[in-house]
């Protein structure tokens, strides 16, 4: 864990608990370069600890404008539960949402948000906005950062510095 | 035109252009309470001015936290265009959108947001934030409020009547 401008895990034990889902968001990051996307991955957890759903970012694949790796993750558990309500459930994403996903876990009672890397340019869950802890919403999520961040950066900076 | 809460039209001559295609989103606003979800329509309108998507709220029927209708018609319109860049388009939308939709026409690169009632709840284009005028982000869209208000406030009193 590294200190990070953005909420800080309250103690190393509890953001360690994410480290393996974390890590298997990643592991989808690395997929969204093979096709030209800015690689950021996202996991859905379930209550119980399974992962239920993952994906990365397709906006160039797709040319969908909103087709982030936390929006893809939270329709394909929508789906997969029947349900828009996925209380309980934790997204885990390489890299802070922004306020389009940021918002989509609000709508969805998404019970926690994990992210790993700061996006100070766009991000809605600490850095521009903190929507998924905004008390004039209706729901508000647990908010945890920080989680495997150095390895979300090294992908983004890697990514970066081969386009150039 | 009336006076709300919200940012105001510059002319009645400007917001009067768009109450046709708003007249449009009020029709699909009225299909979504067919199957009980919260009436809410959206058109998205080409520079030259015809209507390239049309769709309404679709969250209790699909199941989908994200299935508003502003997100069903940025898809709608990246797919059609084969691009998620949708310069110079306008989102028409009956009820002022939430910041996950506002999030969306920055990174569809939209033009214009137009839109009707405001949501002092949720609202993410004046109310709560306003994400489509945000300097520190990327893009900026115009945002035009009040666009036959009335009309969708009329809808939305009528469903939540009906609901109780």
């Amino acid at each position: 864990m590294r200190s990070l401008p953005g909420p800080e895990c309250r103690r190393s034990a509890v953001a360690d608990d994410w480290s393996d889902p974390m890590k298997a968001a990643l592991a989808e990051a690395a997929l969204a370069a093979e096709h030209g996307d800015v690689p950021i991955g996202a996991v859905l957890v379930a209550p119980g600890g399974h992962i239920v759903a993952a994906d990365h970012n397709r906006r160039e694949e797709s040319g969908d404008a909103t087709a982030h790796a936390e929006m893809l993750v939270i329709r394909q558990a929508s789906t997969a539960a029947g349900s828009w309500r996925l209380e309980g459930h934790t997204l885990v994403v390489t890299v802070e949402p922004c306020p389009m996903c940021a918002m989509a876990a609000v709508w969805a009672r998404l019970e926690r948000v994990v992210y790993g890397a700061a996006d100070l340019e766009a991000g809605g869950a600490w850095s521009l906005y903190n929507i998924p802890q905004d008390q004039r919403l209706n729901h508000r999520c647990e908010l945890i950062a920080g989680v495997e961040a150095a390895a979300a950066r090294r992908l983004l900076a890697d990514f970066f510095s081969r386009r150039r």
